[in-house]
C-alpha cells in the first residue's frame, strides 16, 4: 500500500514532530486541526482568531487544505472528533458544518477539553477516504 | 468501495448535524453515542434515564441498534473508547462490558471528559469490522 | 480479513476487559497505553514511575513490545493520541517521540485530560499499518 505524508506549504509546520496528515492507499488520517495550524511563530506567541465561529471556520479551512493538497476535499471526511473548550458552543460549530459539509456522510464525536493553547477554542481530528465511492 | 450511513428509525436523530453512523467497505464507523442517543426532544429538555449503570446498559443497547441496522452485532467491535464523567465508574462500565461483549476482541481507551449534556455519565465511541473475519 | 488479538507475556493483563491491540488484515489498533501498562497488581496499589520523562519512555517501550509482538515496530506507527494530565509537558513528549520516531511518518493528536490512574502523567492511543508500504 502506497504511504504518503502531507505537509502543505499553505499551512504551517506542525508544531511538533509529526504530520500534518498521512495517506495510506485511499485513508486520509489528518492530525487534530485548530486555527492555530496556519499562525507561525513560537507557540506562545501565536496569535489566534478570536471568536468560536471564527476559530470554526479557520479550522474548517485547515483541514480543507490538507484534504486539498492530497487531492480531496470536505466531502471526502467520514469521521470528526470536535474537542471544544466550552460544550455551550456545540451549537455554534454544528450551524458551521451545516453550512460547510453540507451533504453530511460523516460522524461525529464531541467534548469539552483543555487544549495545547490558551487561546484555542476548539480543535478538529478528522479522517477521509480518498478512493471512488458508490453509495 | 461502497460509503452507507445510518440513522436508524428506532433511535432518534442525531442532535447535530453528523450521521449517526458511515459505513466504508466493510467498516463501521459509529458516532459517540450515549444514554441521550434514544431520548428526544431538545437537547437540553431530555431526560436520560440515572446512573452509570443504566446508562452503559443503555448506551450499550444503542450501539446495538446501530450495529443490527448495519447487518452487524457487538461482536463486531474492535475497538471502543470510554469517555467517563467520573473515573470512579471505570469498575461499573468495565463489569457491563463483560457482560455484554464476553467473547472480548476489542480494544479499549478510557479517560475522564465533559460531555455535552450535564446528565451524561458516559459516551463510547465505537468502531466495528463487518466482514467476515478468520482467527 | 483475518483478526488477532495480542496480549504480550512481556506486558501484564489489561486493567480490564479488552485486549491489548486488535489486528485486522495489516491494521494494528492499540488500548490506550502507559507508564501502568507493565506494572502488576491491584490499579489503585500499581505504583509508576515518577515524571512525564520516565512515562514516555516507558509508554512507548510498552507499545513496542505490542508492536514487536505482531511482527512491527514504531515504524509503523501512522497516529498516536496524546493525553496529558498538564499540558505544560507537550514538550518534554515532542522531544522523546522526535528521539524514538525519528522518521516520522505519523499523525498526532493532544490534549489534556483526567486519566484513570492518579500518577499518570499520560497515555498514548496508537495505530499502525503492518503491511508494506512504499512511498
Amino acid at each position: 500500500m502506497k504511504k504518503t505524508v502531507y505537509n502543505p506549504k499553505a499551512l504551517v509546520a506542525p508544531i511538533g514532530h509529526f504530520d500534518r496528515a498521512v495517506r495510506l492507499g485511499d485513508w486520509l488520517f489528518i492530525s487534530g486541526t485548530s486555527a492555530l495550524t496556519n499562525v507561525s511563530g513560537p507557540m506562545s506567541q501565536r496569535q489566534l482568531v478570536s471568536g468560536i465561529e471564527a476559530q470554526t471556520r479557520e479550522t474548517l479551512n485547515n483541514i480543507e487544505t490538507v484534504l486539498k493538497d492530497a487531492g480531496g476535499t470536505l466531502e471526502n471526511v467520514y469521521e470528526i472528533r470536535v474537542i471544544l473548550k466550552s460544550r455551550e458552543d456545540f451549537p455554534v460549530v454544528d450551524r458551521i458544518l451545516r453550512d460547510r459539509m453540507p451533504k453530511r456522510g460523516f460522524i461525529a464525536h464531541g467534548y469539552e477539553g483543555t487544549l495545547l493553547h490558551p487561546q484555542m477554542e476548539l480543535e478538529i481530528e478528522a479522517n477521509a477516504y480518498l478512493g471512488p465511492t458508490e453509495s
